[in-house]
């Protein structure tokens, strides 16, 4: 992908760029992290002029290997602050890709309020005004974009949370058949983007003639097949297809570390019915699908379609992070009640991991109680008409615990914390309390150590965490699934070869990984500008006082080890 | 005053020490930033277990020096997120230093929610549970306390807006008659002593037996003598006595730096009604009074009753500030409606300068038109109530701004900007911003040099903030009232003489100067761990992007300039 796009939503102008040697070298998240701190100034106000929403293809996006659909989106997060990056899936990224387009940067903002469709195709892009888009659904905007646009386009678009400058509000992004809704969830990118003027992005890729210059296609080819091949014989990628992110749900409540109740328990009494093989079982039982890519040409296939009674779609994908800070976070142990707080969500446009914690802190302060299912799709849908309760919670966490009165706000670095509690998996204490991104499980998630780590010691949890967040952010960079993993962690010089195969790099493992280190490194130069720091955001004080039933643990990894993250590390030369 | 009183609200145990070395060199403001420095973590949560509480006496506090009956009141501020110290009357103050107490610390949360009264006597101190005090409004509160207490106690007190720990909720302080109530407004600190179950402190003197250590009695009744007397002798003390401080607004609404419709302009067609003389013939018709001290000694007297048409108390003291930010800011010119505005916020328990910014700030969004007298005290009174709006009003102009999606929001470092619009007045611009207090008047009011120099002019503001920002530290560290000015302004030595006579310190203007820079440099020490400064959160872009009519000038002191304010700064030897 050579081409830079640039879209001045103030003066409606869109100018190309052929990449510049340095942005050669960037894609995805390290296309955001180094665009950000070159040209937008951190001290910025998130929803002003200055800041930048940018669409940034994988530097593998443009090849064939499986997971490559997924795309970054960034800015100066409205949630934290600081540098942001969320990646999706759905079928605008790959789109992108196939345009020749590395990134496309939506610069400054209206001078007035506006609707705008912004519509990419083959021969340049323009904004098409759509005021009958403004406060629509997710998916009838979807549905009105489809009527216009037609089938064969990838969409990315906000629904009301991010055109009312929330944020908590994400941006989706759906498969052909919008069937599933995917969403680049986490940060506000839909307050972002709504700030812009834009409800929705149009990918048409029809009659697109780039061609990627492959500098070894038969070997890129072969690589790609053995990725497959490995990927097809590990017993994790079976479970993924199975169960889908859900697989863990099982483990994470005997270790004591599944959120519940804002999070003051580590384990949830209802978990029974939420495990991946129970919500597998409940959906196929329904007529619903399991087994479904996110992304074209995805061999592992962990989505699904979860259904009402009745077999029709409730919500599409139905993963781990939601279910939890949706259920058990809310004292909700009903599947179908989780799937539609989920659709609920996904249809205002708002994260439902920082949704999901917001009520949960909502409930702590008695708002409604903690298991009220229809209390809480009530909140929801508050937050897409926009009461005054609705803009409390659609601003996360962070907004709604101050504004409730709630000391209890399990966030960092203004994000909600993901669906493992700190004080039972302290390698992800680490990486919350550490990562550019604030509270991100996917910044560098430590459960994989569950058994050859104690997950309960504070001991060697920054080592833990710094690996794991240097290969998500290589990952990231690299726009491929963690769920390519796998083969990787057995032969991580095959990721090496992929990456000659493409651009004709010569890299050692060490090398490679530095790929992801100096991604990290340009995040945290751009957030010390902008003061946000785990020099000033420590973990909230509740995790270090109160411990956590049933393993009875505080957070009690040093702050001062977590101070100094990164001082004098080396990447690793044999470990991905 | 050698007396530290600690009250530990989670163990409910008090202790008095005797004032170390150290300790003695302090008085308010500096007292509150070098306990700050010493006991609290910088990053910890405002509202959590290791903020304190603190009241701290001025360092004339014990003299009979007019004005001195002000008090501190401190802590990491809940809005802010840094130092804060705010000072105000009424007749408490003057009795903890009857009492011997150079401060108050109130130290922890307690284990669950409670509604207590600290009552400290000439003995010791409780606290005594009132669970009957919860939720009720400041005058009613204060009206249960005479009851219980008797009329001859001084009262500090926080209205339901602090109990809810709302960011903007201040401490109220009345004078003996419950006819003046004063405000320690800024920053929050209602919400602190919230978080702590404190509605009410009483300060009872009776049989107090404490005498200062005074080094030369005869000298120091000769010094406030002479400063009673140069006082009585400058216009301007009669001008503030005749007109309060509403004296100013003519000028300031010709000079065009007037805040009027969410900072929109910088003047107001209404202007003639809200002028000293105006508001002052209009409280004299109607049978109100002015010329009335709020603390007792004070000769200055500037305070005012503001009565209704029948001649009873709406509010007292009708102030710059509050009139101007509840009035033309809101669109609002009717003196009367004001008054009730401002009562209404005295009432709840909020800052009414914040409260008029965030009321501004939600005009702007389309709550209530601009002008709506009516539809603005409702909001008030749903701060009270604790409505959802009412949560979002009364934490503040900037959550305001968040959850409602408004862009222009005239706050700096979290603190709403007060009546004197930085682009029209740019020394009060850099104070704003460069102050360890954020958006703050009284930290260094380049208004003075109206005249002198030219407040559109970028050029010398830097200048002429930092000898004004060290002038309030010292006066706040003092404990004296800024109106004492005009006779220290020709001798600053007189000033230094008062010390000696009280302390029998050999202080050169340029040494006593010096405490006033050693405090702000031990406030900036704090915030930097905080993360809190002007590297980190300019002044909002509106103010250097958007022309304010009818001057038409936007903030432009370079950015740099501020950056390194401070650096080789040498207090004055001659001026204060």
């Amino acid at each position: 992908m050579k081409y830079i796009m640039r879209v001045n939503v103030r003066t409606r102008s869109v100018s190309m760029q052929e990449a510049t040697g340095d942005q050669l070298k960037w894609g995805g998240r390290s296309f955001i992290a180094h665009t950000l701190l070159r040209e937008v100034p951190p001290t910025c106000e998130p929803l002003g002029r200055y800041n930048k929403l940018i669409f940034a293809s994988g530097l593998l996006a443009d090849t064939n290997l499986t997971t490559t659909g997924k795309i970054s989106i960034g800015g100066k997060s409205p949630l934290t602050g600081g540098a942001k990056e969320a990646n999706t899936g759905g079928y605008a990224g790959k789109r992108l890709a196939r345009l020749g387009l590395r990134a496309v940067i939506i610069e400054d903002i209206p001078e007035k309020k506006t609707t705008d469709v912004l519509v990419i195709t083959a021969s340049g892009a323009r904004l098409d005004p759509a005021p009958e888009l403004a406060g629509k659904l997710v998916d009838e905007a979807i549905a009105q974009l489809r009527q216009k646009y037609g089938r064969r386009v990838g969409i990315f678009c906000i629904g009301p949370a991010g055109e009312m400058k929330m944020a908590a509000a994400g941006i989706a992004s759906p498969d052909d058949a919008d069937e599933q809704i995917r969403y680049a969830a986490r940060g506000g990118l839909g307050a972002l983007m709504g700030s812009k003027g834009l409800k929705a992005v149009i990918v048409d890729d029809t009659g697109a003639t780039y061609k990627p210059e492959v500098y070894d296609e038969a070997g890129l080819r072969e690589l790609v097949r053995w990725t497959v091949e490995e990927l097809a014989a590990d017993a994790k990628t079976r479970n993924r297809n199975l169960y889908g992110t859900l697989d863990i749900l099982k483990d994470t409540n005997e270790f004591g570390m599944l959120p519940t109740r804002n999070f003051s328990q580590g384990s949830f009494e209802g978990a029974d019915r939420l495990t991946g093989p129970a919500v597998r079982d409940l959906i196929l039982s329904r007529g619903g699908r399991t087994g479904k890519p996110c992304v074209p040409g995805c061999t592992i296939q962990c989505s699904s379609v979860f259904p009402d009674e009745k077999g029709n779609r409730i919500v599409a994908t139905m993963q781990y992070e939601s279910l939890v800070l949706l259920g058990p976070n809310c004292g909700i142990g009903d599947p179908t009640d989780i799937a539609e707080l989920n659709q609920l969500c996904n249809q205002v446009g708002v994260d439902a991991m920082e949704t999901g914690v917001a009520i949960g802190v909502a409930m702590e302060a008695g708002v409604i109680p903690f298991g009220d299912a229809e209390g809480a799709k009530d909140l929801i849908r508050q937050i897409g008409q926009g009461t005054w309760l609705g803009r409390i919670l659609g601003n996360g966490a962070v907004i709604t615990g101050r504004c409730l009165g709630v000391r209890r706000v399990p966030a960092i670095k203004g994000q909600a914390i993901p669906a493992y509690d700190p004080r039972a998996l302290k390698g992800n204490g680490v990486t919350y309390t550490t990562s550019p991104m604030g509270a991100d499980h996917t910044a560098g998630n430590a459960f994989e150590t569950r058994n050859t780590h104690n997950p309960l010691s504070p001991d060697g949890q920054v080592e833990i965490s710094m690996r794991l967040q240097v290969r998500a952010a290589l990952l990231d960079t690299l726009g491929v699934c963690i769920f390519i993993r796998p083969p990787f962690a057995k032969k991580p010089e095959m990721m090496a070869k992929i990456l000659q195969a493409r651009y004709g790099w010569d890299l050692s493992v060490q090398q490679m990984n530095g790929i992801g280190l100096e991604c990290i490194m340009t995040e945290r130069a751009f957030n010390r500008q902008a003061g946000v720091s785990e020099e000033f955001r420590p973990i909230p004080e509740f995790m270090r006082e109160e411990p956590l039933p049933p393993k009875n643990s505080v957070f009690d990894v040093p702050e001062e080890k977590m101070l100094h993250i990164w001082e004098g590390y080396v990447p690793s030369a044999d470990q991905f």
